[in-house]
């Protein structure tokens, strides 16, 4: 099944990009192996998983995300939709914290058999989509897609910057890690977590953008600025405005290379009152349509490629709508990154239509 | 009564206006005769009408609009409020479906009503408040208003295009089509639908301008298009800002000549956070200050002449507090189109008053 | 104990002001007086009153203001926090109206008691931070600052002007005529109120500036324009961006020279939705974001001496979440005032720390 209703065509994404005019030279050049194909389907992939950090039920994510409705709202854009179920995770008996680190073999196990699974659905040629799960995930995740296509970039959107060591997180939970395992630029100030053998940093400080910071430790904040990673924190948004925020990011990751993105999607980036079923909220977070533009802007790309959605948890809301309202709107980021436009698509109607004469009534 | 307080000196506009040349120099010419005297007394006509779409209660929106307080507020602006009350709208009981359009004669009619009660109040020399109902009622409000103003322009704020033929609509509600009933580029599109007879299309697709679109259908899509109409969805709110937006609409449509403006104005163009109380809700709308301050620029121009308020259904809030939040925003538009300000005026006061002796007391 | 954590060292001030240049030069110079060590301690005082307007509640605020955890959250930056409990105001037996003015003798009394107060603390060298209690309150505090700092200058984020006269005033309120009490312009216009004898209006209309307005009353509005004050409503924030309004803020008042600064904050300055326990909301207000962006501007010129933090009424508010969300919002406004960050600090990790021999295991 091709998707002719909710992706630009070559020539419109062209266009979009006229502003960029590196970008349009170089999406002219064949897309790389690993891109082929991406386009036309969609694997779901859930991970139901919580021991990246304390709370309990986010593990419950992926069949919330599922209830809100995903599968029919990605077939509705004509993606041929194939959703691979749920991983299944063990709890190691025996994973000791390491200092004050807990579960760290449960989670490195884990992103393992996660990494695995990504790496098959993006070289079977499908566009991902990881359901988590707490936010530890995306080490997996991202090695996994690595794995296929080591040119990607990373866009992590989160109030956090989930960028700690276990020599500076204050809370040791490894959702609050992920980013340190993957960037080579912090190799040699990472300890050798157990459960971590398997994998070894691979991502480059200069490509990776973070959107939406307004809970950044002091140890995160260091290395924050000793790598120059390019993060914009609320406030930045709050100067600049989400459509400078995505240019730069994009211009970013993009000018010099056409390449895969991967979009790791913390629901708690949304302020607290759009997703208040997450385990750590933060009060001044992006409003539903600063979220939704920049999942626009990423699919206006043409290359998304892996996309997490990560920390729904559904035991958390006060009430059952809140609930609901945090679940749909992991459906909306999701389908807005897959291509539902808010200007309107119209390729199911070439031209528009005209009466025929048995269609005509006289009064 | 003459509004002192509320409305601008000619003076004052043109001033407002210095960054739009062309326009100071067209506000200096002589009003048209359908015009004058408009902005000294409001009309309010109440529509209790509810066939252009399939759920029951929108024909409630008028009274509770009234109960949240609409003519005590338009009052204290200084305006003559004339109150008409409700029409009184039959439905038929002979009226098959039109292919799949639901009540087409009932709704042909009730707008046929509409259009000449409209018509009456601006020939009157009001400036007309229309309270719908549902939006299949903008057919005879703008069809009115068109027989006293045949030059008006249209600013229609919707989180919806409404502009579907019946060959087009995946619905069959006329209140979603209620556009194409209008436009003159679309006459060779438009079947004879039955109970419109007494109407002919008469705007011009470059006549009218969108704001707030999130919701737009692929026969919408390549109407808009192939029309070349000017529309911002709540993306482009979100590039340009709302500001920006203001400017190019009142541009587009007066930079080449002066003219009465239709406003009609959808509340589900608000997020459905601030205007709970209505038929087909799309999360991402506007927030309060955008749509207060749409209606502030537009009441800067001098030239609001008729303006709708629709599908405000106050059977649909899920509590008292939404449906109360709903009606209160209704009159809350109605007064800013209307000219109250957030920055403040004074003409109550054309000096700051000085103490006399006998108000001087002493400890 | 200093602040390492959370002020900016003074070449980190001097390059974000680089923008600004004037500025840039002007804080090489010498703090004056009143200014110094300020930063290095905070003093609080609660202020239990609620005469200056006519809804019982609002003396709660100090009390409803600290449970909340402000002490806490100002101890985690790194101040001394130095708290002196609440003032103890007395009601008057005879005191009657001036003119149509409730309590004038009780509010002048109060005035004069927080008056003292606040110079003390200034004197002492403490940042100085005043929990309301109604916004009437604001006469003593500004004038027991000036008695320290004479130069200081004003910025006054509210829904309202609170600048009529008693003979302007429709509700005759005085939490409605602080600013009226302080500007040496509006002396003439003045009647003399009982109970204010102890004071002298000591400020210029120059060096004030509003944020947040949308309920102005008329007499206020011929006040700001015949005085040329400096203000922005929400239509001038909504025209121009949070972000060029306090740059027009800080350079209208420092541009000139730098000078202490006195940040008196209504809580309704806030969207009600955000601070819904208060006696005067009005819809349409700052969000979350801009009342930080705000505040961080402000703390970013290290020059903030006082802060009145007022209205927050937590008898007001609809439910216990409301109240809560409305005192937590409180707290959070005046952190980011005194150095709370949204895009991190790191100054207690010189640099990212390095893993020892001992802390490496091997799985």
């Amino acid at each position: 099944m091709t998707c002719l209703l909710t992706h630009r065509s070559v020539r419109e994404i062209l266009f979009s990009m006229a502003l960029r005019g590196p970008l349009s030279r170089l999406l002219r050049s064949t897309l790389s192996s690993c891109q082929q194909n991406r386009s036309q389907s969609v694997a779901i992939l859930g991970a139901p998983f919580s021991k990246g950090q304390k709370r309990r039920g986010v593990e419950h994510g992926p069949k919330a995300i599922r209830d809100a409705g995903l599968v029919e709202r990605l077939s509705n854009l004509d993606y041929a939709v194939h959703d691979f179920g749920d991983l299944t995770f063990k709890h190691l008996e025996k994973d000791e914290h390491f200092m004050h680190v807990p579960f760290p073999r449960t989670v490195g196990r884990a992103n393992q058999l996660l990494s695995g699974a990504v790496s098959g659905a993006v070289g079977a040629g499908h566009t991902c989509i990881m359901l988590g799960g707490d936010h530890s995930l995306a080490i997996g995740s991202v090695e996994g897609h690595a794995q296929q296509c080591p040119d990607l970039c990373l866009i992590w959107v989160d109030a956090h910057a989930d960028i700690n060591t276990p020599l500076t997180s204050p809370s040791g939970n490894l959702h609050g890690q992920s980013v340190a395992f993957l960037l080579k630029d912090l190799q040699n100030k990472m300890p050798e977590v157990p459960g971590f053998s398997w994998m070894k940093p691979f991502l480059s400080a200069r490509d990776l953008v973070y959107i939406g910071l307004r809970d950044v430790d002091p140890g995160e904040h260091i290395i924050l600025k000793t790598l120059g990673i390019q993060y914009f924190s609320m406030r930045d948004i709050d100067r600049m405005g989400i459509q400078r925020v995505m240019e730069v990011t994009l211009d970013h990751l993009l000018a010099r290379k056409q390449r895969p993105i991967h979009l790791s999607f913390d629901i708690d980036a949304f302020d607290p009152s759009l997703a208040p079923a997450t385990g750590t909220p933060v009060n001044g977070g992006l409003t539903y349509r600063e979220g939704i533009y920049v999942t626009e802007e990423i699919h206006n790309t043409g290359l998304l490629s892996v996309m997490d959605v990560v920390e729904v948890n559904p035991t958390l809301g006060a009430t059952p709508e809140a609930v609901e309202a945090t679940t749909s709107l992991a459906v909306d980021v999701i389908a807005s990154a897959l291509g539902q436009t808010r200007e309107g698509a119209h390729i199911a109607f070439p031209k528009i239509p005209e009466p025929k004469e048995d269609t005509e009534l006289r009064l």
